[in-house]
């Protein structure tokens, strides 16, 4: 069977994570019933794998998913078609690629990169309600990146990932945690991005909650090191919510989706 | 009375526009409901004045509007008060200044800023849905601009207004329309900025509408020369959708919201 690669982005607002689950609206099960619309395999139930499982409200730019059709499509027309039945979700099917049977946009992946949106400012967040995660106080950016550069590198992150999280191993390289802030009407938007081969349940919320406590003052950025060297999840920071949370990007040997 | 000058953020999508209507939720009705909780004058039918009536759909990131209020407030407690009594429209009070009587938010105005947002991708927008015009294919930058130009200065409009406006000349000065394209994964996002004094009702709309046309290659950019020399509102090419609109500024003589 023909094997595609998709390259999706979705709001997460109204699905409660990429997961299907019974019952409840999701990415995965948002695209699995456009694909059931055209190919006889998924109308009998087959399934799409993807490079990461967002939770509920998290976002995506750049989600990358495989699946396995009955027939050989045109990959604009299979992207054209998906994202006519996927209408009207909020979800998009950037790209499609044919993919040799060897690629799986899961295990085959080698990064994982994630942005957090953070705002600053007193008045509520309109435009961007659901899309980012809003403090009311200005945080301290050099010490966001004094807290963060702790992180870098390979470590036991137990202390940053959900006690619910299922990975064999919780000792992973986080590659890089970049932090820029930039002025908006009123205020101030920090972005947090995050790159690694792959990513434990929850961490990149439990590390940029621990961070907005450092660049708040309540912690001083050791206390990072601290944390992370306690391998102790009740030394983590608060987890902070989903809504600033965007899978953007996902990096494999090869680009499945490079133009030729 | 104390007179406040108010500045304004709001998601147009929930709002029938922001004049008050019976039956009708508007950006103005929330404020003035929110006022309500506060002031008796307000609670006692007061009403506000705006700078600009933004459409249904049409979103503001700098409306500046104008309150006479029964009692002093210090200008940031009132502006936490309204923020607080808005919850949970998508209305937020950016800053609030007291202000001397004879500012009126409309009638002291000598510039409005617009900004319209038109992605083109064949792809559908997720996260910018509600917040954008899109069209599906590339446009000409160099066709928009020169399409533009033939509108810079002091004209007749009456090509490029709603056969509803209410303005008693049709005669404005154009004074800037500048407009950038980047690129978005799998697309372009072009801005149009325009900026005048003030302008006819749906003159934005009625001119990117054309513009696109022009970029699209279906006008030639002289044809919109011939579209303005006309003042014939059936000259003018399709009027855009109203969620790409925003009111992004209004000058005054002297800022009113200046920090002291």
């Amino acid at each position: 069977m023909p094997r595609f690669a998709l390259l999706i982005e979705y709001d997460g607002t109204p699905f409660a994570g990429w997961q299907a689950q019974a019952d409840q609206p999701s990415v995965q099960g948002a695209i699995e019933a456009a694909l059931a619309r055209l190919d006889p395999g998924f109308a009998a139930g087959a399934r799409i794998a993807a490079a990461g499982r967002t939770d509920a409200g998290v976002h995506a730019t750049g989600q990358v998913a495989h699946a396995d059709l009955t027939r050989d499509w045109d990959p604009f027309r299979l992207s054209e078609a998906l994202n006519w039945h996927l209408k009207p979700a909020p979800v998009a099917i950037l790209r499609a690629a044919r993919v040799d049977d060897d690629f799986h946009a899961r295990f085959s992946a080698l990064e994982r990169r994630y942005l957090f949106r953070l705002i600053a400012r007193r008045a509520p967040v309109t435009h961007d309600r659901g899309r980012v995660w809003q403090v009311l106080n200005p945080l301290d950016l050099d010490a966001l990146r004094a807290g963060a550069a702790h992180l870098i590198g390979r470590h036991d992150f137990t202390t940053f990932r959900s006690t619910m999280c299922q990975s064999a191993s919780p000792i992973k390289t986080l590659d890089e945690i970049s932090i820029t802030g930039h002025d908006i009407p009123e205020g101030r938007e920090y972005r947090f991005c995050l790159r690694a081969r792959s990513f434990l349940h929850n961490q990149v919320r439990s590390i940029v909650g621990t961070l907005e406590r450092v660049g708040a003052g309540a912690w001083p950025p050791e206390r990072v090191a601290e944390a992370l060297a306690a391998r102790d999840r009740a030394a983590c920071g608060p987890v902070c919510p989903p809504q600033g949370l965007y899978l953007t990007g996902v990096g494999y040997p090869r680009d499945p989706f490079a133009q030729p």
